[in-house]
């Protein structure tokens, strides 16, 4: 793989960069990015060897697109377009309906994979780019079966080699699953972050109060708009499904309080410290 | 102070019982605990000097109470009958206006300081004990005009060096900011572990999906059920409150996608990125 096209030289895009030029240092990384600040800055980093644009496209080896959700399926179709038959393009969308959707007819469908790489930081941007971000991290694979054998062999060893560990997918499970372990975290850290400012808006020295609990757990609130609204918006039904749930368990719970039922409020914690089991897994 | 008694030897006495040990390497510490078997493994790990009874505490300079807020209550007046004119007790609980309630008329009560040294992490016993915990952390003090002046210059003066820095407070304040600052991200925490448990318990393989985001909103959630209960027992209202607030938020968020108006759900978002400002503030 010589000709690597990274598509949004963000967090995500610029860490791929980064672990893909230190696998394969022969490899040239051009980066396509509608911001031009953000080109710049990431060829200044050193994140992305050389500027291009879609007309570049037709000699890429891998084409990586790494966009928010919403212009990723607008964008795919054109870049498939653009490519030869040699080339493989992968996305790393955090949901995976909406794209297989738009290219399900695409005479290049099979030059495409759809994948989710979870992992990322709060950050964004190309100064978000870290080195080793996907070591020892879930990739799950959409609708493997539709794309060139040798071409998901090919881009599948890739990033085998940076470290990721493959699950195949439905992209409706996917969807669906996704909405609980990742979007509904985002959603409940940014309504805990609204809910704390709102009532401390006018007491900034309450903060001082604030432990390191308070910090992990509304981390994700600093995460970015532009790149979560479309996730919601795509995967909408899901999306909602998990709140209804969060909703119903918290107002429970808080009726528990109020009715001094504290056996049960005790209980409740009890069963979800199984967590600690289901995290250990993770590591 | 060479005589230090520490009662309950769990996370937060401990990781006292290691910072005053290294800041007074001449003090005993001893360890007063309901369970036997705590008191062994605090004395094995060398958390503690010695074990020892409220018998003892005849001769204390210092007195920790570093249980359960429901237990402190009931433990705290017998302390205080336990000591001599020239010890300080402190408590380090997480709620404040019912410990200086249940002492309010004790014939001791100028030899108490009520604390509430804002520091800890999800695990529990004396094997969780840390050294410098504390350290860059802030510390509540609640009525302090109420404690004798030289006692608690003395105390203070050993929590400013052990690295923590004294806010001033009034126990009902602390009770209502701590509820949304600490008290509602352990219960959304919590909810959205069982939510997520109650959604995917049958396919245990969808935790591989689970990024480093899920993982740190839901870390409160292996928290101890048996410390975090009397507190929402005690800061009833205050909880309360804030579970309404928070509530209301995502069911405001969530109509905002029912609604497709995806443009408020990016403000709602943008907005509370205001949160990064205020985390950069807590370092």
């Amino acid at each position: 793989m010589k000709n690597i096209y990274i598509i949004g030289t963000g967090l995500i895009g610029g860490s791929l960069a980064l672990d893909l030029k230190k696998l394969l240092p022969e490899s040239v990384i051009s980066g396509i990015d509608k911001s031009e600040a953000h080109l710049v800055e990431a060829l200044e980093l050193g994140v992305i060897d050389k500027k291009a644009t879609y007309t570049d496209l037709h000699d890429a080896d891998l084409v990586v697109l790494a966009i928010p959700v919403d212009v990723a399926v607008v964008e795919l179709p054109k870049v498939l377009d653009a490519i030869s038959d040699f080339s493989i393009v992968v996305d790393v969308g955090s949901t995976k309906q909406a794209i297989c959707n738009v290219v399900a007819d695409h005479p290049k469908r099979r030059n495409f994979l759809a994948m989710h790489p979870i992992a990322g930081t709060e950050f964004s941007g190309p100064k978000a780019a870290v080195l080793d971000l996907f070591q020892h991290k879930t990739n799950i694979i959409c609708e493997v079966e539709k794309t060139a054998f040798k071409l998901q062999e090919q881009v599948i060893n890739v990033f085998n080699k940076i470290g990721m560990r493959m699950r195949y997918m439905h992209p409706e499970s996917h969807d669906k699953h996704i909405a609980y372990v990742s979007h509904l975290s985002h959603i409940s850290a940014f309504m805990l972050g609204k809910t704390v400012i709102e009532k401390e808006k006018n007491e900034r020295d309450i903060f001082d109060m604030a432990g390191s609990g308070f910090e992990s757990t509304v981390r994700l609130a600093k995460s970015s708009p532009a790149m979560w609204t479309p996730i919601f918006e795509q995967n909408k039904t899901n999306v909602i499904d998990s709140l209804n749930d969060y909703i119903k368990n918290l107002t429970q719970f808080k009726e528990l309080i109020e009715a001094d039922d504290f056996e049960s409020v005790f209980n409740e914690m009890k069963d979800t410290n199984y967590i600690k089991q289901i995290l250990n897994g993770l590591q």
